[in-house]
């Protein structure tokens, strides 16, 4: 089938979601992206739709000039990806939703209550598709314990814990930085800091595998950083409908977590837990039997989204696709005589390892003796 | 730059690695898959050209009739990626260095040492460039390690550890199995059987990081599955040139392990650990000091090969793609009218989450009183 | 100096925690136990007496024919351990302490805010000590990280993360398992139920740790299991006195938790983790730098309370133990002309592994050939 | 049953492996240490004798005077504890076992192959048992292990890998470091080095978990510290009789190990791994099923050798004794009126235990509302 023509608004130079839906709409060949409205300013939308290779005039100024441009064309974008800052989002969406044309929106919805109701109210009403990326769910192991809890293999829920802690935001951030400053401005993250940002992966993700709806909460934020205009750490009880507890704890000041987001739940049969650190691998321990860790693809039988068998952990591609970078760097240079300093694997590598299977197959069939690896 | 135009030798219906090039090639968007001779027969090949939405003139029934036909085009392919069984790598890949077309070519370089040599001095000999996927070498915290032993971090090398072990040999593999059948038949894969397909990945890892060369080793493999023609577990003494010793463990026979390669390197300054099944992360540890963990893109420093922040795994970007996945299904599904069922997050759970944080908010400000989520 | 004349009350037959107190106090070989009264009837502790060799004049039916025979003693205990249910700890420390006995009590204090109030102030108006077992205090990587918290090796502590979960009362507890039922008695363990069995001590752990003091919290607890007087999961929030914020959670029903005990500290120059359940490792990262592996008496200096060398884990004296064990199940048997099954390795293991020392020589000066081991 | 009169030969000030034969001996109780000649001179094994409590008359000067002494004496030991440098051994040994009395011998059993035939002939002519601390031995999970190779759980043996690896020897130790001092001393450890102090130690273990016996090594050694006498590493393959193969490393030259003893298994329906730095946890992989986490005392059922529950991890005693150390130094100071700081959890902690469950009780009670824990 066709690749879909797909759009971007935000995402240019500097930007560091955007890239990563790039990557991720690039991997399994679904999509074309043909037009964009990349960044806050018509120049920097420019330099950076050419440095993607748009066609110049499918780089526009802005979402609404792009919405209605893109609407007018027969090979017009059939979805638009949105990756600016959150306040952005609703009108950006409502542009491109009111055209009929799909939206892939990045979280949190919206910047404000307000504007996520209407976004909704707007949304379904329209004949066009409305996707937000909270990519967390797309882990097969995430997937794979949906159904587990599901399938009852947990048993009635009792306790989630769920936690998503990161230190990057520990001291204030330099003035320059793009992605704290508007993060921690709550005229374009919205009243939420750590809660919005990553607060909202984490209770979406609990609710997603739990199969549970939240009732009713009860939440001490703080702002630890002097000055500032957000929360940076979130400490949240979770009452859900009927009768499951949880813990939600969010942090941006937490030194020593990356971007440790992690969920446990437990049951009356069984609890799980999961670490997106480490997403390959999941702890399953059936009541009264031992722990058992589920890998990706492996005898668990997690296959949702499985692109690689067990053991080859996701990003196995990406560690594949480095060596393919280095062959691009290397081949374009050779397109115009200039030199590489490429890092890849040759062809004496290569001799090197049939060298090696050749002395491990002669010293093996000599009683393990001695041989050098440069004989024969 | 125009993306390089690519070609593929194998890697049609029920191939492994071929799937696994194409995503390779396509995450950082630099090549066009644009030719193949994808399978042994000239009808499974045209199939998976179709499947691939390959041109059907560029389909070809084999390597020779494709690269001859590519070498005349103008828009030939610049490159090809040889992804089949071991046996035909050097025959294909000379049919297109004679022609001045890189190649790219899948381990171990061929399945005899004669046709290594040959092969290295046709790839010598030519304009073209020959880059061979031993892809753990593209892990961004492989190249930090290799780049930390040349620093001198580890002071002078005295010992290597390297491992890789698999499980899914335990057993005699069916009839069907296409990947076990190759592998197994020494007329295909060459003398060594888990040597040959992951020993090779192990001593090339090893060298890559330690920067040593092999001198000489000592071998003992086994076939501990009857009636196996190729080893499939294999114990081998090292001895590096300037008196570094090793020992390598390869095995497909170790139930428990799916495709656990380590990697452990001690001088006499320090020491590094590495398993590829949880590739983010490194221990390193100097002499008298505490173990550091050093994560890809965190405080240490791993930047070569790394696309996304530290703490987010390599394999973040698949469960990201998942999500487009599920878009792609159903955009597709919408163009046609079609029912979708594809699982994605939606406008409500956006709302649920923007609902969450004004919640949070709500109850903060109110000294964590229980609030109702769907309050307002 | 002479062994402390110890006694105990509670920790007769069926009883966990009595054993795990003479374990303690033998260990170091500083403590001679010589009287009890061990159990709730005399003749119970009768029979339990007598298994621990006690003199039969010294094994009481109650703790107050007790502290009143060993007070008149000139060869009296010193100090008792109180090992009993919580509803006994106040009667029976107050008999001791009023006779000038130093109390070594289990904790919680008592059952009850009043008692435990009571006996506060009982204790300290006597000149006898008290010494609340909260153990977790003695493990030297606690110790540690208490004096890495007071020399500001974390800066300002932000964020406290404390958790205690098990799952042995995941399901309702069988009538006859004695320690479920008096610890989900309200009358023998108090108003707590998993909050003052672990609660408590992970309370108790984390104001030792950080330094900090309690100042409110906000506390849902749940009786998960059908009938459950007690609570057996809780959730609290904690704000301490100076801003710091922290989370505690307690359960007794989290499948695949066995006694999982973790704190986790957050200030604004580094965080820490560690978790008992692998005790002999903990997680520091001083902010922006590598996360540190830090080992009780290894390169990172925690020395107090250590008593091997590190790597070898808290528990290598167990294991090191049940040899002892061993040689004195045979031993004893020796004595009567009985045989004894029991396991250890004998001189011929011993010539095993000096043959194999040997053989390893021969082998290695000999280019690594190979060598029988029971050649020579 | 009255206590075993043991004891010791060596074990005297500055020595390691006496010390924790001590608190071997004195965990379970089963043994009275009464008599020892614990040091190379009269003057040193006198002091250390006075520290250890001994009487004088029972501190001798050597071994062969105590062995004739306290045969002589109705109250002599019945067993021996022989702690010394391995050369001394044989030796030790002899005199003792040749009185009938029982000896528990560190490892390894000599430092010469000749010394040990002779002290197996004359330990299998003695009426005296003679008992190897091959402590690994003791960890229940490796008793564990072994029954399950026993039981089939793995099907025929195909792979042992086991790794001892340290760090300790990096460098050339200093002149007064007693411990290295001998260990390097070809004269006093015998031929090995590594191979001798820690190899005879992995492979005793791979042979007690296996049942398995080996039939031919190929050893590679080396000494990589300049001058050093003695191997520091050592590389060996493994040939078991029945046609296992297996492969052992020993180092003492591996920064970051600090005592990583390691053993896996690999048969024809499954495999084991499991380290001692974490004894208390063991991963089981049933050939085609999960990984499962078997623990000690857990859900796997491991129960020989096992004192406390699961999840309290081998070394929960030793915290716990801590505690009671602190106590004993507090009780001993309160003895002559000296002022203690000795670091232990006070009434006042208790207190504090009780009013937080009282607080979480009211504060539940009341929707979780925030309550002083001062209230009340």
């Amino acid at each position: 089938m066709a690749r879909i023509r797909l759009g971007m608004v935000g995402g240019g130079k500097d930007a560091f979601i955007g890239a990563v839906h790039r990557y991720a709409a690039r991997l399994d060949d679904r999509f074309d992206l043909v037009a964009g409205a990349l960044s806050s300013t018509p120049e920097k939308s420019m330099e950076s739709g050419r440095a993607l290779g748009l066609a110049e005039d499918r780089i526009y100024p802005d979402f609404d000039t792009m919405a209605v441009a893109e609407a007018a064309r027969d090979d017009g974008v059939e979805a638009v990806a949105i990756v600016t800052p959150n306040h952005m989002h609703a009108p950006a969406a409502k542009a491109f939703l009111s055209r009929g044309i799909h939206v892939i929106c990045d979280k949190p919805l919206t910047a404000t209550l307000d504007e996520a109701k209407e976004l909704v109210a707007v949304a379904e009403a329209s004949d066009a598709l409305f996707v937000l990326t909270h990519n967390y769910t797309g882990y097969p192991l995430m997937r794979h314990a949906r159904q587990m809890v599901a399938d009852g293999k947990l048993g009635n829920i009792r306790v989630v814990q769920v936690e998503y802690a990161q230190d990057w935001l520990t001291e204030e951030a330099d003035a320059d930085n793009k992605q704290a400053g508007w993060r921690t401005d709550p005229a374009r993250s919205g009243a939420g800091g750590s809660t919005g940002d990553i607060g909202t992966h984490a209770y979406n993700l609990a609710c997603f595998v739990s199969g549970l709806t939240l009732d009713s909460l009860a939440a001490d934020l703080q702002s630890f950083v002097l000055g500032r205009r957000v929360d940076d750490n979130g400490h949240v009880l979770l009452r859900f409908k009927g009768g499951a507890r949880g813990m939600l704890w969010c942090s941006q000041v937490a030194p020593g977590n990356e971007n440790r987001l992690t969920l446990r739940i437990y049951g009356d049969k069984g609890g799980l837990s999961w670490g997106q650190e480490n997403p390959n691998v999941m702890e399953y321990t059936p009541f009264g039997q031992p722990t058992q860790i589920l890998t990706r693809n492996g005898a668990s039988g997690a296959q949702d989204g499985v692109r690689i068998p067990g053991g080859h952990p996701e990003g196995y591609l990406e560690g594949f696709a480095n060596i393919y970078v280095a062959a691009a760097d290397a081949i374009e240079a050779a397109r115009t005589g200039r030199k590489s300093d490429a890092l890849y694997p040759t062809v004496r590598d290569g001799l090197a390892g049939v060298m090696f299977v050749d002395a491990c197959v002669r010293s093996s069939a000599n009683d393990a003796a001695w041989v050098s690896v440069a004989d024969q």
